[in-house]
């Protein structure tokens, strides 16, 4: 299929299909903004029963028009649609948006049309945008299309959007039109039932008119499909996303740890941290981002100058700044000297430079300049209080065209005066962002470092480690049924020897007297566990027995637990126990090492510490299959608990290479081998010398 | 001293000395201000060189007045202000505001004239608001006031603010104007010279006018009396503050855990909980929450209903709604049906309820209706997305009226439509609260419940015990020096004893003779620590061994102390060695317990779990003493791992009840004895049962 939107966007000629004559209505309304926005290209309206509509001549059908067309704009009634969809075919157009809405959104017969709509498509190698969406708008001059019914006049700028609501996509063209935010292309992309947000990701990735990409998303269309598509876009260009319904119905009834810790949210969190994707909640955080990414360069470093009229302002952005990781240092005794021959006597010269509300346009104007010079200084937020009888945008011109001119990231700050916002972006051409709240500049430097930082680290590689996948293939094959069961445990043992990672030694006996030939061969002290197809919690029932250093103590343990076995009726289960040593638990840390998997996003990875750091704290991070060595090092450090690995209180760390190992060792076993739902290596042990860390449990789901 | 401030806030007769003839002048555009908004008493320009001011007939000094004055406004040049205080006093007038600046904030000059007005004022008996400071405003119809030469014109309503820094006074004052919120009272105390935030909330406390408190604070004049005050408020009124400079430089160096744990925000942190005040970030935040509390009812209950137009607002909206610990229930059988009845058939009759774009005024008043009457719902946030070529005032008109009828808390969220807001205000009187972001709406409604569920909860009491509080003056009449230095262990463990505090049993032993004599009549294991007045950090010079079991241990053991000591060349100091029982940590958990003394706020008191839980996650809280029973209990389930002290993975929990106590014990120790300046009570180990609960170790820091 044809992944190229360019007709989308920069159509020479549009039909519109049920363009109307009657005013208030969407086809009246949008055809209206076609030209109101100044479309550069031909518009056909599309209208059985008008002569002309907005006083361009009307066709009957497409068919009727003899020119081509690039892009069909269908906002007929329902019952047209299909039809309609025949005719772009006749009339060999490639791309189409239905605006009309009545689809998947209104239930079953809905769903069903909609169906129908996408059979079409795939018929005729068309590409659908929507149905039930706003349209598209492209900014861009030569182009000039606001191909929308919302009412606006949207900026030109560098930031593509793509919203899954409409109202909210409406929202933000408002919000985008008073607050100085220039859009470059503009998607409602409705029930998404062709093109979708992956779709756009991959057009934008290499679309020179869009530098920053934003996206408003209630479900992933393919999740899997977004991490591989977004990872390779975020290195270049930035990409800024709210995702909606965190806390709708979460993932099916999950019984292991692993499962049960994760949440609606964590494919999304996850999938995000792991494209580089910048997560955000608000329209507002969103806007103010990316208008800092379009109209700002990325800071060279933490370092925050920061300079005012006021204190209240600034000492909030010292505040901000310090809580968004920035540094507020100590300017040059240069910077100082310089600053204090143009300042009034009372001025703090020092950063935050605060020039104190008599200051003129010219004074802030080269403040701004002696400021950014300084080589202590990597960015600045320049704060302009509302000022007495003084004309503000003047004030503004001067700070703007200083900032620009010293090449540094520079946000400038009309605190509490939206008023001026749209006044000073038209005097300055090329202005830094304007803001009106100076936290909010403080806080978005800080995102964009962190950016830097993602744009800068390594791209990480799925490493392969020889194993022997054979064996864990013969495992599964001895199963015949179908359905969702748990392993016994010498399968487990079996399948993490073929993957080399580290199972406790193990022997399984059917009687005491094997018991006690095992526990010899191990040696003393060891662990006892209940074994039995049907029996997975075994400490529940009193399965496990630890620490026992003898002959005696070993037939007693087993006695014991077959008699609680029977009092629960479950004697009958017991097929005999398990045997491994008793390790002592010296310089070492549990952990959780697990995998759940998701219906739509794959395998979810996840790690912590064991214990009470899981229990009570849930401190555990998740991270999609297959990771890179850089997603299992930042699962790994991701956690709170992290310092506790690196050795506290004069303990010596545990083998964090190992650990990253063993995460990558498991990512390869649930990619090679996806019919494992949910996996818990738990307890698994981690010490300072890797050949003495161990898994002292496991519990593989599998769905066959 | 008079505490009354109503001469500021409702002046029959104001006398403005220094206003001027010269536009852009601060006494030119102050004087403006007051006759713009309408002051309805007397003004009385006082101008040495000019006839009149502003049309009205100035003065040359303040005793040609023959009228009674009730406020001056100084703002003069900074040498005139001195002898226009004494005019004051010769002409009986007792509040003045000094607006003019050049005072503290200008170093040590600025000082000096700061301490003369004050000694001033205070030989005078006046009252002073300032100096550096924008001055005062009171919107009430019958007053009329805005005494401030900030342009704008403020809405009456039942906000108080007093803020800290003019510039984001006046930043408000832009922000109250653009936003439909409702102000009372506004005072910029500036230097707070002597009428400080605490003033104000004292006032506040009982005046009618005033429902809700707002402040901008960078520092506390007095917090220990701030906490006693507001206290004495919140029960009644909300008050909301910002409280910046976080980062400041923070608490003095500090040897203890406690002090090194405490940070520049901890007393604004404690204090502010302690009190029941409402802490945020940004303004934008305050005056929203503000606003809902003005102008709404506080919700009967956390379950939320929703209205939209559009899917995506309300899925942000359901999304911080769970955030903010608010349910959005199922609706009833009846709503439902009632809603069907009005709904296009698409639309969504449940929670959130969409009436999609196409609803008509008369819907959404009757969708407001049913949904706010149904008995499953508390509170409703009702969002009005951008709708098509409609009249949005028209249907906010609608929306408003039925929410008012309700009688329930609601919220009308005109979705990023800033302009309709003050359109819709004008349009209905008594309207709800109207926000242009349906996230902001959702935690309002959260906070509001967290501030009635403070309200509501009881008031906490100073609890005290019968202890032996002589025995303490005891130990510290000792002293003949002066300075700082830690106690003894001996002493340590007397004043444990006199607040019946469970010091773990304590021998202390001068040779061997008397240690094997100690250790047998505590019985074996025994703990040896080295003790000496200069041995504070007994581990880091190997003065500790643990788990000694018989003669020979305790004998090789003290040799080995010795040895190292004499290695460091401190054997000298060596003045003995204390014996401890050996406790076995078995359904135990090592807690922290500390003071810190703050030079401004007096002690804080610090609790949390020893290990880990102190050093990797700085799992503590902090309060102000002295600690009300409700103060230990919130210090107690504060921190994160309250969960462990209730006991996890089958552990029985510790004797919680017991936690409390000793809590309140310390408090009321430092309470006595202000002069300890730093205590840790580290490990405190708690238990099940109170008997073996135990202070493993303390040390105590004195100044005197």
């Amino acid at each position: 299929m044809n992944s190229d939107l360019t007709k989308f966007f920069y159509p020479r000629a549009i039909a519109i299909v049920g363009a109307s004559t009657k005013k208030g209505t969407l086809g009246y309304e949008l055809l209206g903004n076609l030209i109101k926005f100044g479309y550069a290209g031909k518009i056909f309206p599309v209208n059985p029963k008008a002569d002309a509509v907005h006083s361009i001549k009307a066709y009957k059908n497409l068919l009727e028009i003899k020119d081509e067309i690039d892009l069909a704009v269908i906002m007929t009634a329902k019952q047209f649609v299909l039809p309609v969809i025949d005719e772009c075919a006749k009339k060999k157009i490639k791309s189409v948006i239905v605006i009309t809405a009545g689809f998947k959104e209104t239930g079953d017969e809905g769903v069903t049309l909609e169906a129908e709509l996408l059979a079409k498509i795939e018929k005729y190698k068309m590409r659908l945008v929507g149905p039930n969406c706003m349209g598209i708008v492209n900014t861009k001059p030569e182009i000039g299309m606001n191909g929308t019914f919302i009412q606006g006049t949207p900026h030109p700028g560098g930031i593509g959007f793509v919203s899954q609501s409409g109202a909210l996509g409406a929202a933000v063209l408002k919000i985008i039109e008073q607050n100085d935010i220039g859009i470059s292309q503009f998607v409602s992309i409705g029930n998404k039932a062709d093109v979708s947000e992956n779709t756009l990701m991959e057009y934008w990735r290499d679309n020179e008119d869009v530098k920053v990409i934003t996206t408003y998303l209630e479900s992933f269309s393919n999740p899997a499909e977004f991490l591989k598509i977004v990872k390779s876009i975020t290195k270049h260009k930035p990409v800024i996303a709210i995702k909606a319904a965190k806390t709708s119905a979460g993932m099916r009834a999950a019984s292991s740890h692993t499962g049960a810790l994760a949440s609606a949210d964590t494919v999304a969190s996850a999938l995000f941290e792991q494209s580089g994707v910048i997560r955000v909640n608000t329209v507002e955080d969103m806007f103010a981002l990316a208008k800092a990414f379009d109209r700002a360069k990325l800071p060279a470093g933490n370092r925050l100058g920061i300079l005012t009229n006021a204190g209240g302002p600034a000492i909030l952005t010292v505040d901000e700044a310090a809580a968004a990781g920035l540094e507020v240092p100590e300017l040059t005794e240069k910077t100082v000297s310089k600053l204090r021959e143009i300042t009034v006597p009372e001025a703090s010269v020092n950063n935050p430079v605060d020039l104190l509300p008599s200051a003129t346009a010219e004074i802030y104007g080269k403040a701004t300049e002696i400021l950014l010079a300084d080589k202590n200084i990597d960015a600045a937020v320049l704060i302009l209080g509302p000022p007495l009888m003084m004309d503000t945008v003047e004030i503004g011109e001067y700070i703007c065209r200083a900032a620009m001119k010293s090449g540094k990231t520079a946000i400038v700050v009309l605190m509490s005066q939206d008023e001026i916002i749209p006044k000073l972006a038209k005097r300055v051409a090329g202005h830094p962002p304007l803001f009106n709240n100076p936290e909010k500049a403080a806080w978005v430097i800080g995102q964009m470092l962190k950016y830097k930082e993602w744009k800068n680290a390594p791209d990480g590689k799925v490493k392969l480690f020889n194993i022997n996948e054979k064996g864990v293939a013969a495992i599964l094959e001895r199963y015949k049924q179908k359905g969702d069961f748990y392993l016994q445990f010498d399968e487990v043992y079996e399948i993490l020897q073929a993957y080399k990672m580290p199972i406790v030694e193990t022997k399984i006996a059917t009687n005491v007297q094997q018991s006690i030939y095992s526990a010899n061969e191990l040696g003393y002290p060891v662990v006892i566990k209940v074994y039995g197809r049907e029996l997975v919690h075994k400490s529940d029932i009193g399965g496990v027995v630890l620490d026992i250093k003898n002959d005696d103590e070993l037939f007693i343990a087993e006695n014991k637990i077959i008699k609680g076995l029977t009092e629960r009726n479950i004697a009958d289960k017991c097929e005999g126990f398990i045997i491994q040593p008793f390790v002592k638990r010296g310089n070492s840390v549990e952990t959780i090492l697990g995998a759940v998997r998701d219906p739509k996003a794959g395998h979810l990875l996840m790690f912590g510490l064991g214990g009470v750091f899981v229990e009570v704290f849930k401190d555990v991070k998740f991270k999609i299959a297959p990771l890179t060595n850089v997603d299992a090092k930042s699962l790994i450090r991701g956690i709170r608990s992290y310092e506790i690995l690196k050795g506290v209180r004069g303990a010596s760390g545990v083998n964090i290479d190992f650990i990253e190992e063993s995460i990558l060792k498991l990512s390869q076993l649930v990619t090679d081998f996806p019919m494992f739902t949910e996996i818990d290596l738990n307890p698994f042990v981690f010490t300072p010398d890797k050949k003495d860390c161990r898994i002292l449990d496991a519990r593989f789901k599998v769905s066959l």
